[in-house]
C-alpha cells in the first residue's frame, strides 16, 4: 500500500478532527474546530477553539507552533471549518493564516453563515494560498451539527434521548425503570447532556422522578441550561433542578403567584403558547434558536416525547436499548395508532454502539441532515 | 508485526470455519465442520462435511489432497470439529486421519456426544499426533449450536425470528405490517429459516398471512420441516404451507374429521396434550429433539412469541429493527405485565449487523450457552 496525497490529507484532517471532539463540552454557541500546522510530515503546531470569546483553533495552533520555535511558512494548515474572515469577539482568523504565508489550507467544511460563507476561502486564494474543501466533511458536519442548524434553518438540532427495552418498553406500569438500561448507558447518555446546549424535559418528569438534569460521570466543563416546559407553572419550588446551573421554566400560564415563587429560585420564565393551547413546539424551537442554543438534548416522558415527534421537530434519536423483552408495559414514546405506514421513511440509522450490556442506535431525519450537508460542502472534492 | 504459530493456527482455522459456513444448509441433523490440511503454509486439501451420510470434512479434505497429487503426511489438519471415533454411517474419520500421518491435528471444539467426546483425540494422540483443542471454539459452537444442544440437553437450540420498529411495534392496530422492516431484512431472515431444521409458526399466523414459510433467495438445499402449532386442527387444507415441503400440526385436538383431512394433505399430525390444556411447549421441544431436530427457527405472531418466552425455552432473538417509531400499534411480543424487573438479564446481545436500512440485533440466554460451551471446550487452551 502507498499513501497518495488525499489518504496524507484524510489522517491529517482526522487529528484536527479529533482536537475538535476534544472540545465539544466547551465552545458553544461557537463551533468545536481543530486546527494542525504540518510540513514535510511533521506537526508544527496544533490547537482547537476555546471558550467563546476565547481564541480559535487556527490561532491557537499558531501559537503552539511559536511555542516549539516552529515557523509555519510553506506548511500545510489542517482546519475544521473555513477560517473566519469577519471581526467577532476575536479578529478574523483568515488574516492570522495569510500573514504565517502557509503553502496550503485544507478545510473539512464551509462556514455556514451566509452572509460571510466562502469569504474565508476568497480571501485565502486571492493571497496565492491553495486551498481544499471537503476532507473529513460529515465528521466536521456531526461535530458541529447544532451550529450549523442554528445558522441555516436557525432553530437547533434537536435529539430525544430514548431508553428502553428490545420491544420498546423504557419502565413497567408500576413506573418502575430503575433500570432497564444499564449504568454504562446511563454514564453513556451524559455525553450527550454534556455537549447539549440545553438539556429540556417536561414538568410530568420533574414531577415523578426529581432529576438534577446535568452532566455528570463526563468531563462537562459547563452545565447546560435546564429547560423545563411546564404549561401550569407546577414545577415545585424544591425540585433538584435549581441545585445548580441556570432554569429556564417554559409555560403558557400567567399566575403570578407561581411566576413569582419560581423567579425567586432563579428561573428565567418563558411565556410561549396560550394557556388553552398549551406550548406550540414549533414556536419553541425557533426561540431555542433565538436563544443561541445550538443542540437540544430532549430527556423527558412518554407524552412530551410523542409531542415532539408528532410536531415534527426532531432531528435525531439516541436510543439505548437493553436485550430484553418486557411485553405489557409502557412505550418509550407516546404516539396515536396509525391507519396505514408513513409513504417514505422519516430516519435512518447512522451508527450503532455497544454500551456496556446495552447497544446505543442513532438514527437521523435525512430530511434535516441534508440541507445542513448542502450549505457547508462548497466546491465537489477532486 | 510477527505471526506467532498460534497466529497462523487461527488463520487457518478461520478458513476451515468458513468451508464449515458453506454448508449451514445441508448437513443437518449433523453439524456443519469444515476441514483443511497444510503444510509448509500451503494447502494441501480442504473440504467440508456433506448432506448426512455423505462424506465427512476430514474425508472430503483427504480426497482433494490425493485429487491434487498431495501426499498429507507430516501436515497440519485444522478441524473445526473433533472427528468422529465411531461408526456411524461413514466409517469413523479418526481412522482416516492417522492413516494421513499428519504431524498435528488442530481441532475447534469437542464431540459434544458424551458417549465419544474426547475419544478421537485420545485416538490421535495414542498414534504419536500432536493435537491442539480450543482454537476458534466460539465460532465453531455458534455454527453448530443446534447440534450441540440436542446432543447436551436433548432439545433443539430455539430462536424467535423478531420484526419491528424501534419502539418494538410489528404491526398496526388494523394489521398493517407491510413493510415495517425492509426488503433487505426479509430477504435476510430467510437465511435463518434456511440453516434451520424447521420453521415454526403458530395457526394464527397460517388463518392471517397464509405464508409458504419456505427460505427463498438464498441457497436453501432443502425445505425445513414445517411446523404448525393448532391447538384445535384449525390449520385449512389449503394454506400454502402444503404447496411444497414436509408439513407437521402439533396440536391437543383428537377431531378425527380435521385429522383425517390434513393428513390427506400429506402432513403429519402429532398429539402434544390435553385438549383443555394446550400444546405443552417444554415438552414440544423434548419431543421436536427427540425427532433429531437441531434448530427452531420461530417466525410467529405475538401471542405465540410470548407463551414461548414464559415457557424459558427461548434461547436466542434474532431481531430486525426498523429506523421509526411507531407508538400505539401492535406488539411484537406479548407479555403480560410485570410488577418488577428481573434481578439478573436473560440475554445478552451478541453481535448487530446493517441490513439494508434496518438493524439485525442477536441477542442470546447465557444460561443456554455456557453448558454447550462447557461440553465442547475440552482442554483449557495453553
Amino acid at each position: 500500500m502507498t499513501m497518495t496525497a488525499q489518504d496524507t490529507d484524510a489522517l491529517w484532517m482526522q487529528r484536527a478532527l479529533e482536537l475538535a471532539g476534544g472540545v465539544m463540552n466547551i465552545t458553544s454557541p461557537n463551533p468545536r474546530v481543530g486546527c494542525v500546522i504540518v510540513r514535510d510530515g511533521r506537526v508544527l503546531g496544533e490547537g482547537a477553539t476555546q471558550r467563546a470569546g476565547g481564541p480559535h483553533a487556527e490561532v491557537c495552533a499558531l501559537r503552539d507552533a511559536a511555542a516549539r520555535g516552529e515557523d509555519p511558512a510553506g506548511s500545510t494548515f489542517y482546519v475544521s471549518l473555513e477560517p473566519c474572515s469577519h471581526h467577532g469577539r476575536t479578529p478574523p482568523c483568515v488574516d492570522a493564516l495569510i500573514d504565517a504565508r502557509p503553502a496550503r489550507v485544507v478545510i473539512a467544511m464551509l462556514d455556514p453563515n451566509p452572509l460571510v460563507g466562502g469569504q474565508g476561502l476568497a480571501r485565502l486564494r486571492a493571497a496565492g494560498i491553495h486551498v481544499k474543501v471537503g476532507v473529513g466533511l460529515e465528521t466536521a458536519l456531526a461535530q458541529n451539527v447544532g451550529f450549523v442548524a442554528r445558522m441555516v434553518r436557525k432553530t437547533p438540532w434537536l435529539w430525544l434521548k430514548l431508553a428502553g427495552s428490545l420491544d420498546g418498553r423504557s419502565a413497567l406500569h408500576n413506573g418502575v425503570s430503575q433500570w432497564i438500561t444499564g449504568a454504562a448507558a446511563r454514564e453513556h447518555g451524559h455525553r450527550f447532556r454534556a455537549r447539549a446546549c440545553a438539556v429540556l424535559t417536561g414538568v410530568g418528569t420533574v414531577l415523578s422522578d426529581n432529576p438534577q438534569l446535568t452532566p455528570r460521570g463526563v468531563d462537562a466543563q459547563r452545565i447546560p441550561y435546564k429547560i423545563v416546559l411546564d404549561t401550569q407553572l407546577r414545577t415545585p419550588p424544591y425540585a433538584r433542578i435549581f441545585d445548580e446551573g441556570e432554569v429556564w421554566i417554559v409555560t403558557a400560564s400567567e399566575n403570578a403567584e407561581r411566576t413569582a415563587r419560581l423567579a425567586d429560585r432563579g428561573a428565567r420564565i418563558v411565556r410561549l403558547g396560550e394557556a388553552h393551547a398549551g406550548i406550540d413546539l414549533k414556536a419553541l424551537t425557533r426561540w431555542l434558536g433565538a436563544q443561541n442554543l445550538n443542540e437540544i438534548h430532549v430527556e423527558a416522558g412518554a407524552t412530551l416525547n410523542g409531542a415532539f415527534m408528532r410536531e415534527g421537530v426532531v432531528d435525531e434519536l439516541v436510543t439505548y436499548i437493553a436485550p430484553m423483552l418486557l411485553g405489557d408495559a409502557a412505550p418509550m414514546v407516546r404516539l396515536p395508532a396509525l391507519d396505514s405506514l408513513p409513504a417514505s421513511r422519516e430516519f435512518t440509522f447512522t451508527g450503532v454502539e455497544p454500551v456496556g450490556e446495552d447497544l446505543m442506535l442513532r438514527a437521523r431525519r435525512p430530511a434535516s441532515w441534508a440541507p445542513l450537508l448542502a450549505a457547508v460542502q462548497g466546491e465537489r472534492q477532486s
